[in-house]
């Protein structure tokens, strides 16, 4: 039990949950799982035990692996085997890393390197990386709705609900698909999730860099993308951790699935008055309006252990004198301690750099954080119950002092969280986090005002974020790579 | 000439023009054109005249075009004809749309619209669309630098400086392409760019929308995209407009290049003190800061010529009773003149809506702006004369009146501009837009602090943005597609 579990604060909410289905409540203790009050009860969701986190190796299959890839020049095909270690190892592009299954986070990664070409090593880049929490308010505070605020990883598991991926639709034809089996406390398997993550190369058709001047060169793009997709309930979170050629780190979330609906009398948006907490997207039926925050847990080694988060803030100048009145410069800052660590996004480039590296003309090595849209951060009242557990969604970027206590964002025991064992409490202790072993958050978070189109699945809303080498390289690290000739086109026919 | 040019407010900068090279400095005039003066000058940029903006009909080659598509189910492939009025028609996917080139904006989008599946009948969506403008500004008050402040559509012509596109690495390989001409003011052809569009079907192996409930239902996404690429001296820009099956429109820039770079006597990071106004990026080697604008026109039709700009702000609400103390609820607010439409991207949904057209249950039918990276805005001074000149960079977001007069974010003789004459002035005139035919604007913005990643050569750096249809349709426009079958994979072989 954890025992900063506190029977004062709102009471009602930390040690019993309630759950509906249409109207029906059921009230129950999360401590003890006993069985409170019901009002209309037909049937209640049982609390699931997320706390199985053992991790087992998983298994290969390349039945759909192609002769060559389609789109570019043959290049490495991705290779992958059972490492000493149990888990999976990858060899793709010019990427090596670890990949392995948890039943709280899904897929994660660990001891990805990317190959510096000039320099004929693989440097290190993230030491582990997974989803650490998935946070869902609903804004319907009437009785059926104001507890579906859920820690979809904490409370479900997104490695539990992994669904098996489809062939030629979940990912493209030339993945190959790896299995994953889920332990119990006794160590024996309770699920084997048949094609629970998939790993091809991406030919998207775009660029990767490309001049004309005179003559043209352009390389295109290449990527090693591990996907996933976790289909907690009603909906369904594509995650794919895209590794690119040119360094980069991608994390693309495409969310689908089913809303969740409300029922109302009403069959015209004419009809609603007042506050209806959702949009009408079909006849009686309400989508309820609702936020969804991916928290990441990035614990990274850029170019090894000891890293600094600085922050680059673009600062407006008034020119001294001549024709220009203004300009921006660039003024560094390395967070010292964890208070420094947490911000919201705005014009200053963050990086995580490793002090005790620099390249040959004297750059920290670093990588930095690019936002790819779903940048929102929660509205709720700071004092409201759910935000207080989920209190760390107010700010998009917290560094933290590595702890290996402190993997979920939204505590260990998260059913009976109160906030104060989570992220933003960790980061209140204000440990040391310069040149120090530490730990990226980042949420990807989306507002959504359900619309026609959601229903009856919805079309994927994408979001992400991208870790780009800065001055980790010394150049552009594709330079040297060859350009691609029409002679590596395959000749395609139909099999049918 | 235009008349509102004003010889009082920085008359050095707005009738003359000075260009340097490497400490060579030569100033002259933009009106007739004199050599008015020169400081160890070598020789001199001369002005292009970039106010040929006759369109074109252009030539299709398909040679690279694949019996099928290789990644998904073999749906429609991409048709293009020269139409009746000389505009070069496409169709694919649900997609049907004009392209046609200007010499000033590149590649134009016009007359798209999308298949409604449930109707069984295609919808405008957008009237025309093309870069306006791309504004870049250098952040080095020095006699050398302080003047590049480039308009790069207004000063040297997009379309002009498109670069022929090559196959299987600017495009993919079941790309399409599509050469240009460019005519004189005479009429008379004065360049031909052979391969200077590219139009293909794009399967990057994402989602389009899944669900897991005892069964599975994947439909993977296929989307159209048109892709142009301007070299404006060291700077590449590949554009892209994409047309989704779900009836978004994803616009997306792709930024690659050579640095303008500025000589230092240093060779590491360590020497260099005060602002150098850049980075060190290799020996002797400055990245001067910098930052690019991308502005485009969107003259959308959403449904019909008369729109609105519907503002939906996400405001926080202290919650009554109950255990919820707060949640969020949507506050629509419709522009009613110029002045409610420029706005900077917050937590509000952004909407052009056509108020005259509802679905089925009664929503006003409409296109959602969703932002993909690329949100920066200018941080010069106001008083600044480039940020005159570019003073709409300060916002993402202008809605204006449609004029025909009015397709140049930074107004129609941009050598010679003052500011009085652009987006952000035209917006000042404050005309009614609401239930009118309208014109959005948005700003893709990236600062610009370089790393040794970008030299010599830099990886792409992307940004973009989505118009996403919301409460267009009745439901879900991809919902009656059918999944993919093993059976369409075609039979790979290497031609080499």
């Amino acid at each position: 039990m954890p025992n900063h579990l506190s029977p004062e604060p709102c009471r009602h909410m930390c040690t019993l949950d309630e759950r509906s289905c249409h109207g029906h409540h059921v009230l129950f203790s999360v401590n003890n799982l006993n069985f409170l009050n019901a009002r209309n009860a037909s049937f209640f969701a049982a609390n699931i035990n997320t706390h199985i986190h053992l991790v087992k190796s998983s298994t290969i299959r390349r039945k759909y692996l192609l002769p060559a890839s389609v789109h570019g020049e043959i290049g490495p095909q991705i290779s992958a085997w059972i490492s000493s270690n149990g888990f999976s190892a990858l060899k793709g592009t010019n990427w090596e890393l670890h990949l392995s299954f948890d039943a709280r986070a899904g897929a994660v990664i660990s001891l990805a390197s990317v190959k510096d070409s000039d320099k004929g090593v693989f440097r290190p880049v993230l030491y582990r990386g997974h989803v650490s929490e998935l946070f869902v308010p609903y804004m319907d505070p009437s009785a059926d709705w104001y507890f579906k605020t859920f820690f979809d990883a904490g409370e479900f598991a997104l490695g539990l609900l992994t669904a098996p991926l489809e062939p030629f639709t979940d990912c493209p034809a030339n993945a190959v698909f790896m299995d994953a089996d889920v332990a119990g406390v006794d160590g024996s398997p309770v699920r084997n999730i048949p094609n629970a993550m998939c790993v091809f190369e991406r030919y998207a058709g775009d660029v990767a860099w490309r001049h004309t001047e005179v003559i043209t060169e352009v390389r295109p793009e290449v990527s090693l993308v591990v996907r996933s997709a976790a289909v907690v309930g009603n909906y369904d979170y594509v995650i794919d951790w895209e590794f690119k050629t040119t360094g980069s780190i991608k994390i693309g979330v495409a969310l689908s699935g089913i809303l969740e609906v409300k029922a109302t009398y009403y069959s015209h948006a004419d009809e609603l008055s007042g506050d209806a907490h959702g949009s009408l997207i079909a006849g009686n039926t309400l989508g309820v309006y609702h936020d969804r925050f991916l928290t990441f847990r990035l614990d990274l080694d850029v170019d090894g252990p000891n890293n600094s988060f600085v922050k680059s803030r673009l600062r407006p100048v008034r020119a001294a004198a001549g024709p220009r009145r203004s300009y921006w410069t660039v003024e560094k800052e390395t967070a010292r301690r964890e208070t420094d660590g947490s911000v919201e996004l705005d014009a200053t480039e963050l990086m995580v750099v490793n002090p005790n590296r620099r390249t040959r003309i004297g750059n920290e090595v670093g990588y930095k954080i690019v936002s790819h849209g779903g940048t929102a951060t929660s509205l709720l009242d700071d004092d409201d119950y759910p935000q207080r557990r989920a209190s760390y969604t107010k700010r998009q970027v917290w560094v933290t002092a590595y702890d290996e206590a402190e993997k979920w964002a939204a505590g260990l025991y998260t059913d009976q969280s109160t906030g104060d064992d989570n992220l933003a409490a960790w980061s209140r202790r204000n440990r040391e986090i310069e040149n120090k072993d530490i730990v990226l958050w980042y949420t990807v978070g989306i507002h959504h005002v359900p619309c026609q189109e959601d229903f009856p699945v919805m079309p994927a809303v994408t979001g992400g974020f991208e870790l780009r080498p800065t001055n980790f390289f010394d150049r552009n690290p594709l330079i040297r790579t060859r350009p691609n000739k029409q002679a590596t086109w395959p000749n395609c026919s139909l099999i049918n």
